[in-house]
């Protein structure tokens, strides 16, 4: 049944493990799709233009800013970085998935641009000590190293009531498994419907 | 995680499988039960009270309409059925999600009795002609039989708008797979989750 795509926003804090669920997604998932931000950042080598990013002149960035050719942008230090329009929309009118990695800054822009195409999950780790575990990514990292990130962490994660579902990632396996269930169930909302059944239509017209 | 049950409404014109559906569902999810109906009609043998229906008199059972202990009521000829608020309230506060096997009408009353808890999934059948067939139940059935129960079936689609989602039931297996990705979601809303992950809660405090 012809649908439209939806756009799938995955944020969490780093160390709740969003990075392996979104790779498992795109592996088992061939309508899901990541999307490619533009950057006014050069490429590094390997990098591939229009499957890394999309890569852009400040001037250029700044005119499709002005243009609103971007869903949402941001400036990280002395780079730009946004999400292209274009694409997105192309994706969603052949009932393509697209999935945005972005942190909660990102997911606002976003909601704001496509209202309804939106889903929002929030992964969050399963507990205070877990997530303090998982930062401590090296044994010579310092107390105060950790404690940065903790921090950085909780004030991501005092965002997580602006996302429609909340998973908490206890295991890797079923955190993948929950976030199908919502991209599964989020395709059969009547509202992506494009393309019910002729004789439903024709009813739906007589009411 | 604990979190508040839902109420899970299947509708769908006779014919569309939903009856198999429900069955499916019920034997495979041990957090799902079917809601239990009051009826002023007398049991039948083997009927169970409290299994079955909860069996009360005319003048009980206009007593809890009048006391709003019912979420929707209707009369099929001569005969009143209802279901009881207490129970379904019971199982949503602790987490126990309820199906409920009704038509449009009781859709909608059980709608607005119950806002937010409610997911509505409408049934389709896959096409006019498969539906015709599935209602040519008995070889010697007449056209004017079988365009009556055409005609009903088509009532019934007309409503298929004021469902969440939408699945077209071309084969079974397919369909129940798909009403159980939409109960993993439901399960994962934000707003039923009442037991976030204690640090969570605090950083939501403190916001």
């Amino acid at each position: 049944m012809a649908r439209r795509g939806l756009m799938l926003v995955l944020s969490s804090p780093s160390g709740a493990g969003k990075t392996t669920i979104s790779r498992a997604l795109l592996e088992r998932d061939d309508n899901l799709s990541l999307s490619v931000s533009a950057t006014t950042r050069k490429p590094r080598p390997g990098e591939v233009e229009g499957r890394d990013y999309f890569f852009v002149s400040d001037g250029e960035f700044e005119r499709m800013v002005q243009a609103d050719e971007f869903l949402e942008h941001a400036d990280v230090f002395d780079h730009r970085y946004a999400t292209p329009r274009g694409p997105v929309e192309k994706a969603l009118s052949e009932g393509r998935d697209v999935l945005f990695d972005v942190d909660w800054q990102g997911a606002q822009q976003l909601r704001h641009a496509a209202r309804d195409d939106l889903v929002g999950v929030f992964i969050l780790p399963p507990s205070h000590d877990e997530l303090e575990r998982r930062l401590h990514t090296r044994a010579q990292d310092s107390e105060e190293v950790v404690r940065g990130r903790m921090a950085k962490a909780a004030s991501e994660m005092s965002h997580w009531s602006d996302y429609d579902y909340i998973v908490v990632n206890r295991e890797i396996e079923e955190s993948v498994a929950a976030v199908q269930a919502i991209l599964a169930a989020e395709r059969l909302r009547r509202e992506r419907q494009l393309d019910l059944p002729g004789f439903v239509t024709h009813l739906c017209a007589g009411n």
